[in-house]
């Protein structure tokens, strides 16, 4: 069993690094802040008698020798980077119930099978830099890592630029590490495991995603001169699709519909906006139903830009389709021989370990998180929860190890 | 009548001070740009003669002498502050057309039986500031003085502290200056002058304004695993009233509704946006229309923060009443006596000649500008329309003097 003081503890100190006022963390992908969360990582692996290794996109890998070093490692991972309103365990606590694995092996002594590998992915969370998931995602091919060195944020900052600063463009070729299996704990972030009164989420599904880029481009006019008719206002038709992105998520069973982010230009109150960018995004665990969401975004769109005369650009950049876990009766296993209450779950949020699934056989473990809420200062899961789940890993790493 | 190349060269060189690469202007209230715009007005203005005064909210007043210096100065003068994508002309032509007038006196000699003054008013715009016609509010007695001094722009910056830091935090009293009547020459702004084929707008009217800023309070949550019956996103009812304000300018005649300004947080996009915070604009020339124009806003908001159990804020922090330019008909005898062809018009933006009706007799002179286009990079006047808009200006300033 691992050390639930020691882990709470972990996860208290990893929180002051871009804490903030209401208690949480806005700690970005490629920060100072993200670089200290990383440090500390680094050195606590240390500490514990790894190896560490950063590849060409800043993932880091802390290696445990095992018995046999020829045999591929069993791994885990997850992210330190935040939301700008992130809390203290989405991401943080998947990396550090893993260095509470490790700490644990290290302090009884405990040989394994084979090599163990701990993990932080680069830009888990896709705030600062798109899509999400893109460490993991390079690593597993999804994504090109030219093209993702050179993503810029809102600001124009490449994400290539921003690793070498803070010292994370490492040297590890993409995809090299001998991983044979891969496990990533995680907070549930949304409210069945508390509803439904279990420890232990078993994730059989990540669901769909699609994220899309909106261009509305009208012109700017002066507000107070130009008769509605004239009108090529960017503002009412972006309105209008963000209205529609609920309409659709509405109209399906477990349908999402979201837009987090917008940009207004000229962003003065009394021109008429000439060009305004902003996010969409559905998601489904469906991926005939998604389509059909897709599908509805588009056509209302075109529709749209041909009402009003405008143009509409709509750029689908990323679709991430729903995922099986191959490595979830691991995860099972694990979690009866510990006596702890658990059900099978879906994963609405993306997680490093759905692009693991691509590679190699991937199990990941939920615990509860108070009302559900994350991506929120205020998001919490209790020592005794974050325990569980550290214990669940600990036993499916040790399983798949032993195989 | 005046010089109608030296006008053009004015206006030229003074377009250099923040222009932008799609040929207008960038010249925000406040900022080195506006110091450099009023450095240039002032040495024009005492190279012709004239004595510089400038008011505790940084307004501009040069004075020429005349006859008699006890009597009430003429006066005219607009703005040298633009919006992001600003044009050469908004404000511009109306400070340069009083320098052209200025020199036209000076170069002939010509002693009036009053003093003139030529001034510039602080953030005529309202983009940076709010709200619009700041400088020329506060001296009509409108707006509190400290108050202004105390509004902050997007960034937190106190108007006080950026008319300090540009060197143009005067001394006089506000409301001090000795005047007697104001004209103001503008550019149309809107489509009419053009259509109709007239050189000069006698404006009779300036119509109502209602702004208002709108704040939506949501909860931060994950976009991906916050089912639709849980969230509290502020994204989609702020997006439902900037819709809901295209449909109430479309309900009223001459009504017309407008968002220019939104900021959105935490402004990431799978976070469920926990506040948006934006502009909302209402005008109509009739002020009953406009009342029940924006008793529809509210109405619409209340219902809607009820039914989304959300809190929406509706702050309506400044309300323009329609005023009637009293001096119109001078306006319209220069026009006579000059052979232009002419309409009576009503103004659809706010002046800062609309303040200074309060105080004095007041005339307004319009000038087409290409197809409507204002607060956009692309705005323009011709060398002609401009002449004859200052020849305009010229005349009725004398007549009054003379009366
Ligand atoms: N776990 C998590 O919040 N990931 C961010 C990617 C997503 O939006 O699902
Ligand atoms: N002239 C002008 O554009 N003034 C700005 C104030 C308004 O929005 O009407």
């Amino acid at each position: 069993r691992i050390n639930q003081e020691r882990l709470w503890a972990s996860l208290m100190e990893m929180a002051k690094i871009g804490a903030t006022k209401k208690g949480g963390c806005n700690r970005l992908a490629g920060t100072d802040l993200d670089k200290q969360a990383r440090d500390l990582f680094v050195s606590w692996c240390e500490e514990a008698g790894c190896d560490v290794y950063i590849d060409k996109i800043g993932n880091i890998f802390a290696r445990r020798a095992g018995d046999d070093n020829h045999a591929p490692a069993v791994a885990t991972g997850s992210h330190l980077d935040t939301q700008p309103t992130g809390g203290k365990f989405d991401g943080v606590f998947g990396v550090l119930a893993g260095v509470e694995v490790l700490r644990t092996l290290h302090e009884n002594n405990i040989q394994t099978p084979t090599a163990m590998e701990f993990s932080v992915w680069t830009n888990e969370e896709g705030s600062r830099f798109q899509p999400a998931m893109q460490g993991s995602g390079v690593y597993a091919g999804r994504f090109d890592l030219a093209t993702e060195l050179n993503k810029t944020d809102a600001n124009g900052i490449r994400l290539g630029d921003e690793l070498k600063r803070i010292g994370y463009l490492g040297e590890e070729e993409i995809g090299s590490r001998p991983i044979g299996a891969f496990f990533e704990a995680h907070i549930e972030q949304g409210p069945i495991l508390e509803d439904e009164h279990k420890a232990i989420g078993v994730v059989r599904l990540g669901q769909g995603i699609r994220w899309y880029n909106v261009e509305v481009n009208g012109r700017e006019s002066h507000s107070g001169t130009t008769p509605m008719h004239l009108r090529q206002d960017a503002m009412v038709p972006a309105s209008l699709i963000i209205a529609e992105l609920e309409q659709i998520a509405l109209r399906h069973e477990n349908g999402l519909g979201t837009t987090g982010f917008m940009q207004v230009y000229p962003n003065s109150r009394n021109t008429i906006p000439g060009k305004v960018s902003f996010s969409a995004e559905l998601r489904n665990p469906s991926s005939d139903t998604l389509l059909t969401m897709h599908q509805e975004l588009i056509s209302f769109c075109e529709t749209l830009a041909r009402d009003r005369n405008l143009d509409i650009k709509v750029d689908p950049f990323w679709y991430f389709a729903p995922v099986e876990f191959s490595a979830s009766d691991d995860v099972k296993a694990a979690t009866q021989l510990l006596g702890y209450s658990h059900m099978d779950i879906y994963s609405g949020a993306g997680h490093d370990a759905c692009y693991m699934a691509d590679l190699v056989p991937t199990g990941m473990i939920f615990i509860p998180c108070e009302n559900g809420i994350s991506h929120n200062e205020i998001e919490y899961s209790s020592p005794e929860q974050c325990a569980a789940g550290a214990n669940v890993l600990l036993h499916s790493m040790l399983q798949a190890s032993e195989r």
